[in-house]
């Protein structure tokens, strides 16, 4: 299984291949664009989360809702194409307006200007924006369903904005609702708090960031390796979240935590209860050498702040060479809530990728009989 | 370039191979013996380190100590084989004895032996012992022999150890000294705090964990992608990092802490000075977008605690499912050391790897040649 | 340099997206639609190449005609979808209709039935059908454009159909006329005798195959490896040349006649002229070692016939298990041009992939001195 | 499952990680050895294999005869290496002697010589030289045992040499008996014919080639793909093959006269008898769409004679530039019993590879239930 994306943040859209998918899974396109409505969604977005309402289309792979076990290719069009159409077609356009040349420090302008040898960083912004993730969260649903057929889902909320922090431990079940709130917090008071801060910053022209937890619930014990370093399932986990733009630390468990417990405050303990080896504690997060365990996988990521300030930070003319301020391309204070459904979706897309390592099977049946035969 | 590890920790010793290096990479052997010894130092290791001084055997692709362009292979012999030969012999050996049933804690034992259909732990644990590190440690080197043949150089310390937290923020130039202290520390009372509390630690038949700073200089910009989510520097370094035994958290730049602040106080602000773009702080770590950006690439790692706890951890006999106290392979209370030096060679294989990609070439005299023209 | 294709042979379209192509790569549209059109086109087609004239969109990657360095997602559409839309869309169809059961030998529709748990062999055909070549086609005449900047340009013919051979050696600038001919082939008398051979085929319900040649001019010395075995450019083109569908086999210069010549008849001897090391004759197909010597590379590759005969051929009906003549899904009684473009194209792709491997680089200016560094 | 190998002709030994396989495999060494043998022998052979007897070592992944799950590594020693440590020692050696610059027709030398920046051929051929394939044999029988293991078995055998060509069509279970004759030729007359011309050619300083057939049994259908072109098995199978050192020519079935044939003579129709689908021909060679379709596999692949003449090609000095005759590094007249088992054992690896990808599965009591349970 292998996801392959393209598409610029004001192209014709954004496009997936989706390769290795089992013949016979049900797509449910509705949930698709349900969780790429949520991405849109959350407290402290700015305007062009308003225009642009998400939908998917299935372009291939797919017949009458059902997988064929060929590549699935999918779209997510951007709708303001045609008020860009004259500054992006390929087909050749306008390349002398919507230039930026005022690269904003946080961003890939300047670094990309170099490198892909561009004297426009409209050339860099246009794919390394975060608007590349909306077809990751069409495939990552995708992953889900793959993954919903074996008894495998996934859920998280957010943790903390901008430093208001809610410490609180949550059940798996508990974790849904937080997608009915403004900022997915479980803890109404801090996300009152959370809500001012953002309306304050937003005053000031500047941004929040936070974390965000990711559970899976379901997942049986020895997905991943303890004999190969590049089939751990922390490393491949990790790789996932950190992929994500303006991601900035991840963790597993207890995580950055770990280097200051004593290892009797950390190992969980093994018991034999009613035919199964269980444990009272989960600081591992569901993976031990490398392997799921069989106990909940918590993962935790946290996202820098968004890099475009409306007061604008120093930086440089890339042309002129001279001092000024940052240009603005959006007006969003936080995108948390866009962040965290992105780091359940790639994590559906690596765990599914996992998990057909695994199993191999080329039609769902055979997948999940094979599934129901681990221990 | 793909490094390709085996070998078991009581086998006959541990192999790797080598792929991709470019011809004509003068290889120091005695290097690769000293990083190989640092991996075995530190405060709090255990009676294993102390029979065995791994040294590094290269069994093809390098002539007359430069590289042939062809695979290099590499060994590193465990001294101690022959006293395994009996237990562990791929042709044929007792497998009645050595055997471990009690489950430990924070290893793959459990899960392993399921996984791979095993009534004994030690056909799992051979393998997920973290003596695997040591033939990294040696193709590290490797890659460091070759990142430095471009100027880049990589260095790192123990930042935490089990709570002991030095905060300070070092200059690069004063990291080596780090490595001729026992903890691999740069505060020496911190260190002398965190020497006492390991030593009260393994009096109590506890361990501990800690937190690792890693750190790469001379590195251009331009490295890694903005365009594609699987070529992110980021990702990838998280992935190196994270593959390692016993970590369960990555940070890059500012880290985990990105999420707790404004965006005013996190992106490292641009400047021009003397032909060059500068900055002033780098909460970055030297990736934005996804890219190196030319300043310090700044990683940090966490370790959990040795989970072989010498008063024995509460766990189960896999066979007779009875509850009892898990077994002892190891006596280390910390193995800090050992992880940073692991931590800054993986890091080096992962950094030569997207060095490699980006610069093509057969021979070193074409590699440097190409990393120059560099802007 | 990766691609990856998508689509079904009466589902929206083919879909492609093309990673890894350096920035500033110029696209020109009208020669990938004049491919397209030449893959269409060829003496013994049946009816649905009438109907469709296949041009491109391109997706993303791509503004004002020149890439940025993203990934590039082309699209050739089915302008038949609109009559297939009630049996085929992804988004809910009727499945009743339009089911083949009665299975075709040579194709992969009985095979594909049990792999996929099927009932339906319209299930398989969509996917496994030749039509998906046209987004390679696409793709390849990108990959064409990228190694036309470096000086390396690709061309065929066909060399004999269902028996009629042209055993003539040609200098490659005398190719290119073979794309005016009906079967792309040089002698005239020969391709006359072929098409009254097709006409006569035609009368019968019978089909033909044939072999065609591919020539690389312009490819310096050292692409590819020897020392990897997984790195061998012969390797990789027989790879690539057996991907395409109806292919049975693969040769390298003098090809199976290799093992029925002496050595004093195969091998090219090397001169020193003019400052050049040259040879006198080119059996190696212009590779010697796994690796291009600087000649030009000369590949064959054998076509079976179309495996859909219209006066049928017997099978059983997957279903009911009763003897029956096979399906008829199309009528053409040979495609031997439209494989010659495939071969050209596949060829383009996997050569531009090895280009890129050992040159590295991310902007064509970049690229192209890397090339023209090269010995 | 990946092979990744190592090792220079006159350096320490041929070195190979295996990755991938399932643990409680039983690894036959005898039968490594035996085949490893068989590399070694057939008429035609010059001095060299009368010194060396290769034999293969376990480095690790394998405890007692099992697989652990772990990479295997594996070695097969030069035993000539003490003679030529003091030329080729990665350690420190004398790089004046030994040297090769009148570059050889039909090797690496000149090309290599050019990519890898060197000025002795040495550094080249010791790497390109066909004692690679030792190692490939060695891990080619573990892929061997892991097919048996699920009923699947290689064999093959001598088809021609030099233009003495067995036409005969042979059941796969009279191919063994060929292993015992000189030149793995089934048919007495044709070999005495073949046998004489080597002693001929040998006699003229010249050499020879030859055609292999290799065959499988016991594959079930649907191992391959035909949803992906980088998935399907003739693609696959005819990579391996020309990965051979002095491969020219790779096909599948029918192979290179698929293009002289007509439809109704090619395609093999589909009968139904006692519950089971069957064919009466198998002109497709057991691959239909790019899978297996549960018909015997036939793999043909022409060797060319070896480019070493004792007679000298023409050539030039790399250094001086003078024409001269080439050197003559080895004294073999044919190597086709050599190539018969190499291409048998590429053939093992690739498909075990597929094979390995559809089943999943970390222990052979899994991997083996799942084959039962596929139709």
């Amino acid at each position: 299984m292998k996801l392959t994306t393209a598409g610029e943040s004001h192209g014709k859209g954004l496009f997936a291949i989706y390769e290795g998918l089992p013949s016979n899974l049900k797509i449910d396109i509705d949930e698709i664009n349900h969780y790429l409505n949520l991405r849109q969604s959350g407290y402290g977005r700015g305007g062009r989360q308003k225009i642009e309402s998400d939908t998917v289309e299935i372009l291939s792979g797919v017949r009458n809702t059902y997988t064929l076990g060929s590549p699935v290719a999918i779209c997510v069009k951007n709708s303001d194409y045609k008020n860009w159409q004259q500054f992006m077609a390929p087909e050749g356009c306008d390349t002398t307006q919507k230039t930026l040349t005022k690269v904003r420090p946080g961003h890939a302008d300047l670094t990309g200007l170099i490198k892909y040898d561009q004297t426009d960083a409209r050339n860099i912004l246009e794919r390394a924006s975060a608007r590349e993730t909306a077809v990751r969260v069409a495939a990552g649903t995708i992953a889900r369903q793959y993954l919903r057929a074996l008894g495998i889902e996934i859920s998280g909320y957010v943790k903390s904005v901008c430093g208001v922090i809610d410490p609180t431990v949550y059940a798996f079940e508990s974790l849904n609702s937080a997608k009915s709130e403004p900022l997915f917090m479980l803890d109404k008071d801090k996300q009152q708090k959370a809500m001012a801060l953002i309306d304050q910053l937003k005053q000031n022209g500047d941004t929040a960031g936070g974390i965000i937890e990711i559970r899976v619930k379901g997942l049986k014990s020895g997905f991943g390796s303890c004999m190969q370093y590049d089939k751990k399932l922390d490393a491949r986990l990790a790789f996932a979240l950190m992929s994500v733009q303006a991601i900035k630390g991840v963790e597993v468990g207890v995580g950055m935590q770990a280097g200051n417990l004593k290892g009797s405050q950390v190992h969980d303990e093994i018991y034999f209860n009613n035919g199964k080896f269980v444990r009272k504690s989960n600081n591992a997060g569901g993976i031990e050498g490398g392997m799921s365990n069989g106990e909940e996988i918590i993962l935790s990521a946290s996202m820098k702040p968004i890099p475009t300030l409306m007061k604008g930070l120093n930086t440089v003319d890339y042309i002129s060479k001279q001092p000024c301020k940052a240009a603005s391309e959006r007006s969003d204070v936080a995108a948390i809530c866009a962040a965290e459904i992105v780091l359940e979706s790639v994590t559906a897309i690596a765990l599914a990728e996992v998990v057909a390592e695994r199993l191999g099977g080329d039609n769902m049946a055979e997948v999940i009989a094979r599934y129901c035969n681990l221990a």
